[in-house]
């Protein structure tokens, strides 16, 4: 179970099957520091163009096509003192007949004190001077080389993970990909120091991190989207517009799960999921939007 | 401020400008009784059609079109001991090929426990042995008369209100409506022991209910969508399909009351939304999908 | 089968269970003159506000609930020599970043040429001087009372129709609505002297008409959506948002239609839509929108 | 204006910056065989795993991001007397609750007729036992490198072109692509004998074609999406989900192209889209839908 400091020569802009950056063993973790969304390293420093340039990839040994990569978030630090967003709501979240009136999409810099955990903003904006919020990194993008050969923008997500933008995606969660080229090829980076539901200015609070992962190969786990745990909730993640469909896709998912692991019929996990599910609308500003569909844990059954 | 027992002698299955039931003062509370989504009462007796039959409308004087009606959610009580929903998903939350497999769509009964608070199945399902769910009452479709001499079913929703199936429009909460005739035209009924995210197998615990209203006039109050508040937050509401139109809705109709109460541009709008909101589905069941917009009151300004 | 000359003396904004305003027998005839979108008459004097205005109801001697009414388009003469249409495209059918760009939506007059039989704009506009257009009448919006005792908007539509803005529903075709009232009754206004798929600048050349229609009971004839034929095709209609849905429901309904009229099982019906379906958006603007799925009627088997 | 007959060694599933296959001149043309969406030849031999096998990629000098593709579909001849399609109704082309009754999607066998130029099933079915289809052939997918250096599955679409499904890419038909790489890397395959709009049943008629098509290089063209012309109308293609976004895309991509070359403003363009648009559903079976936006030529004012 080896810690490895990996500092990359070069970013990737797609998620696709390219010759591994690092190679670990199942099990191991990894030190990495990221660039922001625009490619800005801890010293403000363009070091990659965008969009979200990706860390990786990262073979991972053992991991084969049918398998799950686990990927354990184990902590996220700022490395930098500021963070960017964008000013206005994105034109596809309001009315259409409202965009008329929405403000220039430019961009406003954040203040982020690692000190005290919190977010503000770095110019004062009249009626949100005592505005703090407290730091929340997340991943903003994260994922691994997809099926078929195909190279995905990191703009966007898909089965293989991607550009999610899911706001549970921080320390302390578990995540699983599905593994399709062998080693699985992990890729990471696009991390915020917090972020609303939906993405819906088009941006967290984008900074530079270091971020800590532990990786791990499960064997013959199939799953068709991304899957994930806190302390308290399993989720599964769709990604697909309109959101009716990203919905689709992690509620199938999550029946599928209950039924595999949990040994539910459907009936049971329609009453289950009737009652006591929880949707998040991760990002509804990328090309493919991202909802989450989770349940309590306390709710479920002794896994089989 | 007085209180009215209010016992319907009929009930109404469509939202519209009809001969009030009831007549109050502005500041009145009302107690009524309403009966389950298929119209039987807390002796399992049906007194009326579906869809989700209606206690109305309620007149209260001084509501004139261009006021709000605030709606405070004061109590809900169960007024019997068995509730009922869908055994199975609906076919719309799940990918399309998926449904081959769904079950069919057959009524499940449940236990509801008013001295603890608690609701389960009542006869045990393989997994869900020891499935307790917490009492957590809502109403699924309240609202007012809606605008242009409409009378809209009482199985969807528009800016008027109607059903909307949110979880947290349960006791404590307040909801403002868009009044559209004199008198507002209040009605209620449809509510639920508990239901999750989105109303999924297209029902919650469904069940007959004791329900304590106190309503209010706010002049000159132009809303275009039902707004609400809990202790923690502000919350918009749309109701449309796709989701994405929904949120659309919510999220305009957020940054229209920012503008009007708390004194934000805009920009200041766009960076608190950006950072701090958080959406609920209420439902993607019914004919128009609900989605909240939800904020914390705690990052508010002072009101205007 | 007599002919009605009918005269309003009243409008309605809504398609609803109202008392009728004629009374005919199954098979009669109807001429009657309409209003344009704003409620201006042939001499262009106002006569009733918007949304639509709707002569009618009409009572159908016979029509009674599981029906179908069928609506034979006989003959639609412009009763004046101007209509109008808003200048810019709706926000809605346009990249939400685009409509920051958009014109403001003014009122644009046209030149009906009723001589000729074209439309033309009245003030030259630069790249347009020789662009002459042929008349081709369509009603926008037409129906029948709703179930249920709803009173519909007449900006919208459902399944018992309303406004669906089709440009095939004019001179020659024959369209059928659900009955869900004793006598049906009908509605009808919102006439266009042309417009393009879709509707996509939220009008089509609005202006007042003389229309005659022939309407006749078809007892026993249970259908979810309005149902359509011209000389060439048989025709479905859904009525949703988003397209996606509106296509599903006249998908379905042709399904339907194919398998009890026609006698084709879902193979058969399967394999003649595939290779042989047209679809239109006749409206992509309303709050529903509007999907016609055609099939040419020389690939369709005798009727049952 | 050399004339290449191109016989592939090697077949793509994806469209990516691949080595080129062939390299040819500006205005070229190319005669290539293609095998069918299952990767099946003119003998029936599979000569290549799904989805969509591609010819190509074809570098064509001089062609540098920036500029168009145009790709004239000189000649489609089948090369095979029989297709296959699926013989049921995809899921999400009905309502929801209806896809419980579907038949399973199996594959159902077509006669093409090559001297009388028809399509028929190859085995009666029970009411079509008279249906004799054009052949009316098209290309299912094609298109060229992705920018960013994405690899994008054949399965779907995007702005670089792919697996459109659009029955109006025939002979005689233009196509525009939008080069993002040195050479444009032209792919093309899958094309279909007939197919309706929509592709509702998951196929068009699939089987192996000769194509020829003639490649030239428009230098600094730029466009958002894929843009052709008919004999009779210009088109603009939109891909995306749900339709309601690929049709914004197209119509967006549409009123760009009449600022562009037709001189239009705004204004203009709203009033000729607004009143003589036409859209066609292409497919409504792929990860991304395709809405085409056409216009007459005839309406058109002279090119700039």
């Amino acid at each position: 179970m080896a810690t490895h400091r990996f500092t990359p020569t070069a970013y990737h802009n797609v998620l696709g099957t390219f010759p591994p950056a690092l190679r670990i063993a199942d099990g191991d973790t990894v030190v990495t520091r990221t660039l922001d969304a625009a490619g800005d390293d801890e010293n403000g420093v363009n070091r990659s163009g965008g969009p979200n340039p990706m860390n990786g990839p990262i073979f991972v040994e053992g991991a084969e096509p049918g398998d799950a990569l686990r990927v354990q978030i184990v902590a996220m630090e700022p490395t930098r003192d500021t963070g960017w967003t964008r000013q206005a709501l994105a034109g596809n979240v309001v009315d259409p007949e409202f965009v008329r009136g929405l403000p220039p999409r430019e961009r406003t810099l954040w203040q982020i004190d690692r000190a005290q955990g919190t977010v503000r903003l770095q110019q004062p904006v009249s009626g949100l001077e005592h505005l703090v919020l407290p730091l929340a990194p997340m991943i903003g993008c994260f994922g691994v080389a997809p099926s078929l050969g195909q190279a995905i923008s990191t703009a966007t997500s898909a089965e293989h993970g991607g550009n999610m933008d899911y706001r549970r995606f921080g320390p302390g969660t578990t995540v699983w990909f599905p593994v399709a080229v062998p080693g699985a090829l992990f890729f990471l980076g696009d991390a915020h120091a917090i972020q609303g539901d939906g993405e819906i200015v088009g941006t967290g609070v984008e900074t530079s991190f270091e971020i800590t992962v532990t990786l791990g190969v499960e064997k013959r786990r199939p799953m068709n989207w991304p899957r994930a745990a806190t302390a308290e909730d399993i989720i599964t993640i769709g990604n697909a517009r309109p959101l009716d469909q990203a919905l689709q896709h992690a509620t199938t998912e999550m029946a599928r799960w209950l039924q595999q692991d949990y040994g539910l019929d459907l009936i049971a996990a329609s009453h289950l999921l009737g009652q006591a599910v929880r949707y998040d609308i991760a990002n509804v500003f990328d090309p493919a939007y991202t909802v989450a569909c989770r349940l309590p844990k306390r709710y479920l059954p002794a896994r089989r």
